[in-house]
């Protein structure tokens, strides 16, 4: 049900020919109110593109009406032309909907975009395929969106959370430059619950700090990630706000899985818990480090449980720890103890496609969890690939 | 001529049945003097292997007589067995050599290892080598130590200088985790000029601090990188410290770019320029943050001018800059200007092994070049075999 899953939401996705495929590549989500609520996050990359720029800058009140998304062009590094771009687009959508009687303007509109950087987007084709999406809206349209929002995705991805009486759903795109900070990926989540704009972006920041936030498939951050909430009001309920924080947390948690389970080219998924570190923060630091280990994700590929990698990884951090105080499991087998030689590494059982990896900093009580990807031939395949 | 070109050096390379197919696993290279000044520098990693915590203790007074290096096993995360090991080892080249008429203890014997994380190693065939080794000591014998430090590597290393009356010569092994701080290598330089230890040490800091630390094949750096520099004053000539610092570093540069040419499964060698950065150290953080994008290795392989991983990469760091006044140029073709799209990169011609990417940040004078490698599925297959 994805984005339609929550009252006071249409939606559609369709084929606009911006793809040189012909597959679906352009998604509408409407909020229809009666509240029109709305949070944000944005990648922290400083090389932004121009629909990061411009949803920034609408969603500075806390209020859009709807997202208007796309796949087979990223418009990022496209100069003023691709700001230009972006503006018309929002300024379309906003004329569109004004026709079918809702008065908007261009300023409530956010754009997102996903595809190659550095190419302008075909507008010729993009501004008709606006108006083809709106004529589609509906209240079943969550689904097309999803599809519609796809690049090198193999599935698309949903999940829907339903408390008493209001729901939180929402999809997600994202196969590649996948790393903290967010994830290159594309998200609309939309909820009927009664949530005011500074509601929203607590829950949201808490939701992505620990799931987006702590995916690092391939540790290259996109230009383009994009994360936003709306919020409709529809049911009448307002949640309390720890238990309407948890329902984003399951929702955003859910889909964080279904990205890395659909990682460009990877056999296996990665849970790096660290535990007992001194601070939460060293806890990320170290689980990143050994999450964008090159060697260990080809150790992990090749099922060897090459613990010796992991220490090098963990050796490169800021982290509080002692080297001989180090104890590594992998899928649960102590294979490093104090730093040295421990249980029989033959022990381990790495057949199947989540291996756990478990570093303990013995430095305190805190820690963390971040998911990463083996590194394969086929994540080399799909890119290098000419401009993939 | 590798470490025995310079006058006042003895080396040896035998096979002493460390690694299992018999192939040579194990050197020695000794200072006949009259001088036996010494410098070293080690991986900044914090798990450091056992030879390498030893080494930096035996240097500590700026003297060594000789350095034992084995490949087919690193020592590394082995505890206190392993340092025992490593102390072994010295204590049998110190009472070798002093069977020879060499007056010397293990306090003067620096040892190196590289090969496979957290196994002991066999000291039962280590041993007997040392003896085998040092019969063999030739002036002669660098090639063959050169040799048998070799892992992975499809090459052996050597490079020579001969300034007026001295020599610096050197042999290095290194093909996987290579990436600064150092890269995961042995080096052993040798000179017979006649230079103190506070001078073998301001010269090889920085000779390295241009050269192997500027060298990221696959951003993951190792437990047992150690350089080292010993000086036997042979030549009985003194050279300028900026003579000799500038022929230290003319080695250091040509061994690190024979590293970077036989990294494992590599296909192309990328020269990194960063130019017209605010500060040295900002354009060493963006050309390593470009060095380590996965996305832009691949593209690379690939032989995509992807200018578009460029970006994305700079957009990661902490550097003065402005998007939209970033330039990059691929082979010398500025396929990116002020940020968005410039020349046609169809114009890119990447069909050699050499690629060179000039990221200008236009903020300044300063400017740092980085060596890297490309990913390749070669890469992901050489590493992820079992306990490679």
């Amino acid at each position: 049900m994805s984005v339609t899953a929550a009252k006071g939401f249409t939606a559609a996705g369709i084929a606009a020919g911006i793809k040189s495929n012909g597959n679906p590549d352009l998604a509408l989500v409407v909020n229809t109110g009666p509240r029109r609520a709305a949070a944000g996050v944005f990648t922290s990359n400083r090389v932004k593109a121009a629909p990061v720029v411009w949803s920034q800058q609408v969603l500075a009140d806390g209020e859009l009406t709807a997202v208007v998304l796309n796949s087979g062009g990223a418009n990022a590094c496209t100069g003023p032309q691709g700001f230009q771009d972006t503006h018309a687009t929002a300024e379309k959508v906003a004329e569109v909907l004004s026709k079918q009687g809702t008065d908007v303007g261009a300023g409530e509109i956010a754009v997102a975009s996903t595809g190659l950087i550095g190419v302008l987007l075909p507008m010729d084709k993009l501004l008709p395929g606006v108006e083809q999406a709106a004529a589609e809206l509906s209240v079943h349209g969550g689904e097309k969106a999803a599809i519609a929002i796809k690049t090198t995705d193999t599935v698309h991805k949903t999940s829907v959370v339903t408390k008493d009486g209001w729901t939180v759903g929402g999809m997600a795109k994202g196969a590649g430059m996948l790393a903290p900070g967010l994830a290159t990926m594309l998200v609309v989540l939309t909820t009927d619950a009664d949530v005011d704009a500074a509601g929203l972006d607590g829950a949201l920041r808490g939701a992505t700090r620990v799931t987006f936030d702590r995916v690092d498939s391939d540790g290259c951050m996109s230009t383009n990630d994009t994360v936003l909430l709306l919020a409709s009001g529809a049911s009448g309920t307002t949640p309390a706000p720890d238990e309407f924080t948890e329902a984003v947390r399951d929702v955003c948690d859910d889909l964080a899985r279904q990205l890395i389970g659909d990682a460009e080219g990877a056999s296996k998924d990665i849970r790096i818990e660290v535990i007992n570190a001194a601070t939460e923060d060293d806890a990320v630091e170290v689980g990143r480090s050994i999450a964008r280990n090159n060697l260990l994700k080809c150790a992990i590929h090749g099922e060897d449980p090459n613990w010796g990698r992991v220490l090098s990884a963990i050796g490169t951090t800021a982290a509080a720890f002692e080297p001989d105080r180090l104890n590594v499991a992998i899928n649960g087998v102590w294979v490093c103890r104090n730093g040295s030689v421990g249980e029989d590494r033959e022990l381990v059982d790495m057949r199947f496609r989540e291996v756990t990896i478990t570093a303990d900093l013995a430095a305190g009580s805190e820690s963390a969890v971040i998911w990463a990807n083996d590194l394969t031939a086929d994540y080399v395949h799909e890119n290098s690939a000419y401009s993939s």
